[in-house]
């Protein structure tokens, strides 16, 4: 059995990443554990201890390769995929999600847009026409939807995540405000941006 | 000197937080580390840790007083005031901020939004008037705001964050999908909707 790796780690690899592919579209071809570290704000050591855990990716001195790292982080990130996404909540923040252009090339690909209010079904947020959230489960489990975004208010969370995990959802991005319980095999991540501002706060 | 609070610490009060006056609103008025713990998928043995850093905020047996710890909280985390927030950018995400109804409860006012698009200025982002990026420096400075939210593209970013730490911005969470460098004592939180599925879909 393989020795399971701090989640802490997995959190900071879309960051290499997404830092990776900037130095790329800058033209750089290798990158060393010291330029990436300057990149994401990481030591270098933190860096080439933390990709030690899924392989030999640098050579001493050489540096990283960038394309060769990209490959190997899509490959353990399980996004040289796309995987499709279902928004639930056609509200301001469902309606940005659904018009941002910034999914597709990072591996994600919203398919459906849903809410309960009769008024908004029908209509268009971006380029999907609002669904009826009365047939989300049938549909998220018939396009074998796995990831969604939540944009419902607090009250309405936690009633929609049961739904979404009945549909078949392994992985929910939670931006209403509140702490959801799902079962384990399905990953919760919190957008809120309140709580952000507060770990700042902190420090002033 | 105090020792210093590991920052994984520091980002979970928020959650706490968030979760008893979620409670608080539900009439409860006392709260076990079991009770919270299972409001926010954390142990209660981790819970007693963290909040012990703080001071004793619970008797044996009794479990904490919700508005008491509340209060702690709050005043923990700098938020027994209301700072005013700058939004850069008034793009789809900045117009779902400045229409966002979920901070002043928790400590912060948008105070004011700006963009460089001679087509935005002038017209509203909820009930502000987009304000012209030109004039960005001086008015957050004479303003006082030290905390902003940057919601520009990612190319401008780092130009933008450079303005607002001249402005005397010390808190920016930043929606543009890129690394910032900022000084010592400017603190950035990011918020990247692919980065966090990613962080997920590396589990499916």
């Amino acid at each position: 059995m393989t020795q399971e790796i701090p989640d802490i780690i997995i959190g900071r690899l879309p960051i290499y990443l997404r830092a990776l592919r900037h130095m790329q579209t800058q033209g750089k071809q290798t990158a060393s554990s010291q330029e990436l570290g300057e990149q994401v704000g990481i030591s270098a050591a933190q860096i080439r201890k933390d990709l030690s855990q899924f392989g030999e990716f640098g050579k001493q001195g050489a540096g990283y390769n960038i394309p060769f790292l990209i490959d190997k982080l899509r490959e353990i990130l399980k996004i040289n995929r796309v995987w499709e996404v279902a928004i639930v909540g056609a509200g301001d923040m469902g309606h940005a999600l659904a018009r941002y252009q910034g999914f597709i090339d990072r591996g994600f690909r919203v398919a459906v847009i849903f809410d309960n209010d009769a008024q908004k079904v029908g209509k268009k947020a971006g380029n999907y026409v609002i669904q009826d959230a009365a047939n989300m489960v049938e549909k998220i489990r018939e396009a074998g939807i796995q990831v969604a975004m939540l944009t419902v208010p607090a009250s309405a969370a936690q009633e929609v995540a049961d739904k979404l995990v009945e549909a078949g959802v392994k992985a929910i991005l939670n931006y209403a405000p509140i702490s959801l319980n799902v079962p384990a095999g399905v990953y919760v991540q919190y957008i809120d941006p309140p709580t952000h501002l507060q770990r700042m706060t902190y420090y002033l």
